[in-house]
C-alpha cells in the first residue's frame, strides 16, 4: 500500500499538472471531483461517473452524519463499499453545511451544536468529531473543521472565524494522528475577502505542515475577481509542492482561471444541480433546455461528444423531458455536465503538459463566446 | 418487411406461448410491456429496458398528445426515434386517461372534448383522431378509442359505454385503413363486471375481425376474482389464434393468473410507480425499502439475480436512498422491478413450452409465500 503523495509532472506559468497518489488510486490534476452528497452522485450510476474519467468523488460529512450516520456506514464497511465507489473519496468537514443548512446553531470554541434540517435531532460537531466521522466513513482525503463566514462581512468577524479555524486546524491535526497510514488531512485557508487575513491563515497552516491545502470560504457570493485575487494572494504562501484545493468552485470559467493560478482540485454541485434544472454546460456555453427554441430541434446537443447523453438524443427530446419533469431529463443533463467538466480538466492537463495552457484557455473561451451552435431552422 | 402476425408455439391448458411478429421485431408472449408514458420509461435508459428482455414498450396517447404533441413527434421522425426505442411500441387510445386525468370532459357520440390537466388547453379526441395520433406517433400496435367506466357501476351505464365503444370500434377500424401495412389495431372488450355484456362485446368485436383483442376496463378497483371471472367469460368468444391483451394489469399474481386463462400481453405502471416509492417486487414477495429493518442489512436484495440493481447494492444502501429521496433509489428499484416482471414472463414462456405452467405458478407462489429472505441478524 502506497501512501499519500503529490507529484507535479509539468508546469506552465503558475498552472501545474500532476498526480495525487492515494492507496485507492491516482488522482490526475487538475481534477474536478463530482459531488456525491449522500453517498450518490445524484442521478448517476457510479460506473458512469468512473467512465467519464473522474478519479475521485466528494462526500458531505454533514449529510452523511445525519443519514444514515457515520457509525452505521462504518458498520457497513465504509463509504466506498456503501456507495459502490472504489476510487479515492474526499470528504468535507461538515462545517460549511452546518452553517448553511442546520438550525439552532450554537458556535463555541469547542465546536458547533445544531439541529438536523431533516428531523430536528441534535448533533455536535467538534474538530475531533469531524475527523472521527471522516475516519469512520473511510475518507481518503479529509478536511479540518473550519468556520466559514458569508461575504461581504465585517473584517472583525472574518478575522475571528479565521483565527478559530486555525485553532481547529491544530486540534484536527492531532485528532487525525489516530487514523491509518495513507490518508491525508488538509488544512483550510480562511480570511474572507481580506488579503492579509488570507495570507496570515496560509502561513500559519503552512507552518503546521499539512499534506494538502484547501482554500475555503470563496464562491459564497463575491465577484469572480475577488475570488481570483484571494487565490493570488494566498498561493505564494502555500507550500508549492502540495496539492491546492479550491472548495466548492465553480463555473467552467472559474475552473480555468483558478487552474491558471495554481489550483489543482475542485468540487462543485453546479454540473449536477444545474443539470437537474435543465441547464447544460457545453463547448459552446450554457444551454437551457427549458427554452422553447429546442422544442423541434432534431439535432443532438453535441454530435462529436464522447458522452452518449450529448450525442444520442435530440435537443427536442431533452427539452420534452425537462418540460415534463421526467427523471431521465435530470439523468441525461447531469451526465452531459459531468462529462463536460471532466473534458475541461482533461484538456487543461494536456495543455499544461505541452506548455500551452494560455492558448487552451483562449480557445475554450472562444467556444463559449461563440454561443450555442446556430439555432435550428426547422 | 413482414406484416403483423401471431404464432402460438405451445399451449398448456388455456395458457399459450408464442410470438407476435411486427416489422420492428418479435414480441415473445406472454409479454409484459414496460410503460413509457411520456416517451420514457421513468428512471430508465432504453438500453437497460431492452437488456432486461422487454420486446415492446407502451406509450400513452393522452400524455403524448398534450406534450410534446403528436404532430411534433411525427415531425421529429416518430416516437421510436424520439424516445430512442427501436423495437415495437404499443399505444393506448388516450380514452382511459382522458377519463382519469383530464378536466371539463364532455362525452358525446362523436367523441370526447376535454381540458389538459397540465395547462387547461382544450382538445378533442374522437375514434378517428385517436387513430390519427397513434399513426403520427408511428405506433406498431394501436388501440381503438373506448369508453371505460369505473366499477362498481350501474348496469345501464356499463352497457351504454360498451355499446358506444363498439360503435367507436367500427369507426376506428375504418380510420385505421389509411395506415401503412404491418401495423395493427386492436379492438377493446368492455362490459364492466357483467359477464353477458362482456360476452356481447367480445362477439361483436370478433365479428369485426381485428388482428388482436384487448380486454379493457378491468383492474379499476374490482377484486381479483371478478377480474378473472370476466377474463374467463370473454375468452371463449375471442378468436383463439389472435393475441389477447389485458390492459393495465397488474400485480405479479394477476399476471400469473391471467396467463393461465389465455392472456398474452400485459402492461402496468406498478413496477415503475411502486419502484419510485421504494417497493420492490422479488421472488420472495414484496420488499418495502422504507422499512427500518433494512437500515443495517449489508446483503443485496437478491444475490442470484441477473439484475445489477438487485445484486450489487446492499439493502442498507437502497433503504438509505429511499429515505433520503435520492433519484438513484427510484432508478435502482424501478430497474429491479422491471427485471422481475420480465423474469416472471420469461419463466412463464418456458414453463408453458414444457407443459409445466401449473407447476411454475405453484413454485412462484411458494416463493412469494415464503416472504422475504430471513431478516438479517446484524
Amino acid at each position: 500500500m502506497t501512501g499519500f503523495s503529490f507529484a507535479i509532472a509539468a508546469r506552465d506559468g503558475a498552472a501545474r499538472t500532476g498526480v495525487v497518489s492515494t492507496p485507492r488510486g491516482p488522482i490526475r490534476t487538475p481534477a474536478f471531483m463530482p459531488v456525491g452528497t449522500q453517498a450518490t452522485v445524484k442521478g448517476m450510476y457510479m460506473d458512469q461517473v468512473k467512465a467519464l474519467g473522474a478519479d475521485v468523488i466528494l462526500g458531505n460529512t454533514y449529510h452523511l452524519m445525519l443519514r444514515p450516520g457515520a457509525e452505521r456506514i462504518a458498520k457497513l464497511g465504509g463509504l466506498h463499499r456503501f456507495g459502490g465507489w472504489t476510487g479515492p473519496i474526499l470528504t468535507d468537514s461538515g462545517g460549511f453545511q452546518v452553517m448553511s443548512l442546520a438550525k439552532l446553531r450554537k458556535l463555541t470554541e469547542q465546536g458547533v451544536t445544531f439541529s438536523s434540517h431533516v428531523d430536528g435531532s441534535r448533533f455536535e460537531l467538534t474538530p475531533e468529531r469531524s475527523v472521527e466521522i471522516q475516519g469512520l466513513l473511510g475518507a481518503d482525503i479529509q478536511m479540518q473543521l473550519d468556520e466559514c463566514v458569508a461575504l461581504p462581512n465585517e473584517r472583525a468577524a472574518i478575522d475571528k472565524a479565521m483565527q478559530l479555524s486555525l485553532r481547529w486546524a491544530e486540534r484536527s491535526k492531532r485528532a487525525f494522528e489516530a487514523q491509518p497510514e495513507g490518508r491525508a488531512l488538509f488544512g483550510i485557508v480562511q480570511g474572507g475577502d481580506q488579503p492579509d487575513l488570507r495570507i496570515a491563515s496560509a502561513r500559519a497552516l503552512a507552518a503546521m505542515d499539512f499534506p494538502g491545502y484547501s482554500i475555503g470560504g470563496l464562491a459564497v457570493g463575491e465577484p469572480q475577481e475577488v475570488m481570483l485575487a484571494m487565490i493570488e494572494a494566498v498561493m505564494p504562501h502555500l507550500p508549492e509542492e502540495k496539492p491546492h484545493y479550491l472548495m466548492g468552485v465553480g463555473t467552467p470559467d472559474d475552473l480555468l482561471a483558478a487552474v491558471a493560478r495554481g489550483v489543482d482540485m475542485f468540487d462543485c454541485v453546479m454540473p449536477t444541480r444545474n443539470g437537474r434544472h435543465g441547464q447544460a454546460f457545453t463547448r459552446f456555453g450554457k444551454v437551457n433546455f427549458r427554452n422553447a427554441r429546442h422544442a423541434e430541434d432534431p439535432r443532438p446537443l453535441d454530435e462529436t461528444s464522447s458522452c452518449p447523453a450529448a450525442r444520442d438524443y435530440s435537443r427536442a427530446y431533452l427539452h420534452h423531458l425537462v418540460r415534463t419533469e421526467e427523471m431521465l431529463g435530470s439523468m441525461l443533463i447531469t451526465w452531459i455536465n459531468l462529462a463536460y467538466y471532466q473534458e475541461l480538466m482533461a484538456g487543461a492537463r494536456e495543455a499544461i503538459a505541452r506548455g500551452a495552457y494560455a492558448d487552451y484557455m483562449a480557445a475554450v473561451r472562444e467556444g463559449w463566446a461563440r454561443g450555442d451552435i446556430a439555432p435550428w431552422q426547422g
